[in-house]
């Protein structure tokens, strides 16, 4: 059975602020749940799931110590999800702790200057482990990657890709000295870009693409070429295909 | 000003089966309405608009006639918007016609089997329109292209790209006897296609991937390189990469 004061806590969690204070996020669903608890370092807090999950996952559940799972009812659920249709389990997982050395003269890090959509951030996230970038830098007028929604659409990937809010200028001034790709409509051809695997990607904000300042560090601009009308691609395909290119 | 059955008339296209009856569809926001009027095909069956919006677009209004173009207050458009942000400009579109022949010996035609997320479908055919795929053809479990958060995440591609719902089996035995290029994990590296022109592709849903009967109709099964740990990629950035794949 849920109590108030569980409601409550996890409702707050749709606000940054409090997921910072307590060092959590929420994840929802067997796809993605079953994933983080099935061993990609992610610590569950707090499991609360319908008695079908409960049944179905009986060898997780003892893996992880029994005291964090708590049976609830379906309705119980509609009151703490945050999806419009609840999917059998939510979970209050521990932030994840990297500890890696950011140095993009041994690999590909990816700098996204003002990702606002939650969703965008999050495939680019699934996206980036897809492709084995293991940073993106962002910086601070992006979506969290801990919201929500950014959580549902980086799969489980949210565990494994290191996301670092940060001053972009600051950053791309100390880390320069390698080659700062930027995502551009009047770039290099992609297919000019082969085996690229250290330096730093540069993808812009949905809309208005990347700021100047942030432009003025890039040392080749690379274009997806264009064979319709359309004006420009979605952030999140566009960074797939760039990092797919840079792959090949 | 706004009268109550223009309300309760735009209201009702948020259903399929008013769209349909009407054969129009609803685009909302200065970006993909300002795009749309400058001629792509789109014909305005009623405007609504904020008086800043109008100011800005004398030139548009007088190309298409002013009979229908409203001026309305802010809170008129948040009324009628299905957005959560209402932002300046709310259109009413007849639909496209589109008179091409479907000739997969000639040029690459989408194949989706079953794609349900509107943000998905509608990145999907902003992305074939930037590669240059004029027809996308679903089945009927899908989303429907003039859903009103399609048409927002198609930018306005929804003009310009042919979307055909229709058996998809019965579609891919009538016209057989060319490549068929199936989207999996467990195909040809996409390096091995180059330079693909013409043919199929197909591209499954978002969980459950390309159903066994479709799949058997595909001569080729494609595969994006996996370098990191993600299970799968999102629908859209997946087709955008082989997309991309095809035609370098």
């Amino acid at each position: 059975m849920l109590v108030k004061s569980q409601v409550k806590y996890i409702q707050s969690l749709s606000q940054k602020k409090f997921r910072d204070e307590e060092g959590v996020f929420v994840a929802e669903g067997p796809k993605i749940i079953n994933e983080l608890l099935a061993g990609n370092g992610a610590i569950p807090a707090a499991v609360y799931a319908t008695t079908e999950w409960i049944k179905d996952n009986t060898a997780i559940i003892s893996k992880h110590g029994t005291e964090n799972f708590h049976e609830i009812s379906y309705q119980e659920l509609e009151r703490i999800s945050f999806l419009s249709t609840p999917n059998d389990v939510l979970a209050v997982f521990k932030k994840p702790l990297f500890d890696q050395e950011i140095n993009p003269a041994q690999s590909l890090i990816l700098v996204l200057d003002t990702i606002q959509d939650p969703g965008n951030l999050g495939t680019i996230i699934r996206c980036a482990d897809w492709f084995g970038i293991k940073q993106i830098i962002c910086n601070t007028g992006s979506a969290d990657n801990f919201n929500p929604k950014v959580v549902q659409s980086t799969m489980a990937s949210v565990a494994r890709v290191e996301v670092i809010y940060t001053d972009l200028i600051r950053f791309l001034a100390d880390y320069g000295g390698v080659q700062v790709y930027a995502a551009a409509l009047n770039g290099k051809p992609l297919s000019e870009f082969r085996s690229i695997d250290h330096g730093i990607l540069i993808v812009g904000n949905e809309s208005k693409g990347i700021s100047e300042e942030v432009m003025a560090f890039s040392t080749d601009c690379v274009t997806i070429p264009r064979f319709g009308k359309a004006e420009s691609l979605n952030a999140a395909v566009a960074t797939g295909i760039i990092l797919s290119g840079f792959r090949s």
